[in-house]
């Protein structure tokens, strides 16, 4: 018999750690006995997809799922669906978990154990939050009970209040308006998507309310009201926004509750603390990845919470790598991240002014505004790229990308020169593509870079 | 009386030149006379927009003008038009010049010299290449005169050949079409777009099958036949094409005829030696840039001739920096480049697998196929991503592109990973962007360079 691995959380992060364990393993001539246990009901999902099946784009949950229970049993993981860890004891190497479909209980001996809880949606503490018609939106069964309270007959929801606009906000605030509902958003910032600053996060605004979506901003939710078992309204600021569901915008926080109880070290971010192998500091055996643990900043050298699926796949398979006898490291992240609100594309990497403000660097910043195209050809679009370099140096620290079609995937090019340390002078002279169908003859990237290193210079 | 700048050509490099020289001498207190040469009928023009004005997507040539002579003359450059330079002597710092509407000789002193003298199309040494109805596509004047010829009445042009299959000859074989001819595009290669590897070449190759044009690969250019004052067709491998136009897609070659019989140094490629301040050694007061000088090649650390738009808008700006007393270098290219073929999108970044073998770098080739967008979103295409990387090291050494809509323009993210001598394996773990409408959860860059990562180490 193998070494026992226990991997509790069967998305993302613990199924490609499972796998990419059992890939190394075989290469290294090592012998694993892997067990996965997952609470919900499915393995390896898009969650980033969930809000594009509520809108309906996707057809079904199926469609989310990059490899289900059984194609993982095929390859050797014994996967344990409904099945919630209840508790680790690590210096005895157990955990009791339980079968949630028939209330058995069991207990699990590890040699090696792996934490992949996620996150759950950030509840403000007020009256009513926990009540009925309030849908967090974190896992295919939270988005099943979304759909499902959607198609309640008779008397279907109509009107629908998002609180807090970030991605998973704004996106489902569109899903809503698609689906026919009237949407109310309410956000306590003085823009939505504070992951832009907020000159960019107006546009996002505009965005909204082009697609009739009402938004009430700088308000923080005070209650939500029900009588009869339903949901009734949102108290924001003194006035009752009228609701027959409520769904919850505001974040995730990591799943840390087994982590904390088992004495597993905790950063200040709420996050497991990993090393750079993805293994928890001071607890050999013991590894951790995905939306539970926290991520390093390599612009701000901090460590941060950012949960995002791209960060949980390389980080399962760092950890998978070294689990299994190979070695790999995660080399940190720049905190980039896109989206899209109607046919509004939005994008950013790096430092926005108050992170940088906040990392006490000094930095200019640089606006422009372009077109994805020549300005000459067909279908060019507006493009607005922001960019913050530090002071003296001119090192970038960060960007933005507001636009239509074809503007945002353009922070990939700001991402990597950030991962590299260029500075906005030697960003400007790169040699990116052109030709009319694709950009201007100076990418909106450069002009960005340029006006940038213009102001550094005077 | 200020420093008397006269410059030779008056397309991006030239004009660039010209304005940033006059911003930078303002800056600097110096005082500069700039008179401007151009001998044909427009200033600073997309040459790249060419083909999409032939194929009616661009309405007017004006459309393609970024500033006319009168913007510039307002700006205060002395833009004199339909005037070609006819001899320089750089030791006395005399252009002679003549007014190709009057005949009018004229000479020029000078204390700086710019030449921006641009490239001409590549006419091959067979018979008939110089009659009529053969057209090269370089400056605004040829566009005027192919479209003119299009319109022809009576009797307009019905069928076209097209000789070579690089960027200009593929978008002008696609206008054509578009125009409604029946378009043969004849290449010597063995699948068009040699700026590609064949195996990515064979899509470019399909594509404009897919358009109903006839490509003929592997086959040289012996003649082209007239009669009667009419191209008739074009000799190839033995066939004659019908054709009452062609046109020449063959490339260009720097148009260096005034440097060299003044003495002035030319490289290898036949574009004219330039250094990193876009000055011509040897020759003080002496500067190039745009398609007439080579360029260094970072990654095979040769200088190469790469005539495109954006180096030339690159180059005018930092040979004007430095001729108007500031300071600015040309950090060199890496060959990105974009194009577009009926609805494929094609890029390149480095160097094709030849390039790396004639540089005696040992490597190994990963190509993936995946999707622009996740594979369960609604408008998802198809990419392929293949990558060289340095055998040992690592090291990204190109890569290329084709796909459909929202593929190409992650040729940039590589090309800064490329600028930056990034591995694969360091590549494969960078944090780019990732939303459902944008890209699978593995970006198809990062996973190609995953796989190059993993050929590697085995």
């Amino acid at each position: 018999m193998g070494e026992r691995v226990v991997v509790v959380g069967g998305d993302a992060a613990g199924m490609t750690a499972a796998s990419q364990a059992l890939r190394a393993a075989e290469r290294c001539g090592r012998d694993l006995d892997v067990v996965a246990l997952e609470r919900g009901s499915w393995t390896s999902y898009s969650a980033c997809g969930i809000p594009y099946w509520v809108a309906g784009d996707v057809a079904s949950a199926e469609q989310l799922i990059a490899r289900d229970p059984d194609e993982h049993r095929r390859r050797g993981i014994d996967v344990r669906m409904r099945t919630e860890a209840t508790g680790i004891d690590v210096d005895a190497g157990v955990v009791d978990a339980c079968d949630l479909e028939t209330g058995a209980t069991s207990r699990l001996e590890f040699d090696q154990l792996v934490l992949a809880t996620g996150a759950v949606p950030i509840r403000p503490p007020v009256p009513g939050i926990d009540g009925p018609g309030v849908h967090g939106l974190q896992t295919l069964d939270d988005g099943a009970r979304l759909i499902d309270a959607l198609q309640r007959q008779p008397d279907p929801p109509r009107r629908a209040v998002v609180v807090g606009g970030g991605y998973i906000g704004v996106e489902v605030a569109e899903a809503m308006v698609r689906r026919g509902l009237s949407v109310t958003l309410v956000d306590k910032a003085a823009e939505p998507m504070t992951t832009l600053d907020p000159d960019m996060g107006a546009f996002v605004h505009d965005a909204l309310e082009g697609m009739g979506i009402d938004v009430v901003t700088s308000t923080a939710v005070d209650g939500v009201e029900s009588a009869a078992g339903r949901v009734r309204g949102v108290v924001a600021g003194g006035t009752t926004y009228a609701a027959d569901v409520v769904v919850l915008g505001l974040g995730v926080r990591p799943q840390t509750t087994l982590a904390a109880a088992a004495g597993l070290p905790l950063g200040d971010t709420g996050g497991m603390r990993v090393d750079v192998r993805m293994a928890v500091p001071g607890h050999p055996g013991v590894w951790a990845a995905g939306d539970c643990v926290e991520s390093f900043d390599r612009v701000s050298q901090t460590w941060t919470h950012v949960p995002l699926g791209t960060h949980a796949n390389k980080q399962g398979r760092v950890l998978g790598a070294n689990l299994g006898g190979g070695y790999a490291t995660f080399p940190g992240i720049v905190r980039t991240a896109v989206s899209k609100v109607c046919d509004l594309e939005i994008a950013r990497t790096g430092l926005r002014e108050v992170d940088a403000e906040r990392a006490g660097l000094r930095h200019v910043t640089a606006v422009i505004d372009a077109t994805t195209r020549a300005g000459y050809y067909p279908g060019a679009q507006p493009i607005r790229v922001k960019v913050l370099a530090e002071a003296g140096s001119g090192r970038l620290l960060g960007a933005q990308i507001v636009g239509r079609q074809e503007a945002a995937k353009r922070i990939d090019t700001l991402a990597v020169a950030l991962w590299n340390g260029m500075s906005v002078h030697d960003l400007a002279m790169v040699d990116l593509s052109y030709a009319p169908p694709f950009s201007p003859v100076w990418d909106p990237v450069l002009t960005a870079a340029a006006k940038a290193s213009e102001l550094l210079r005077g």
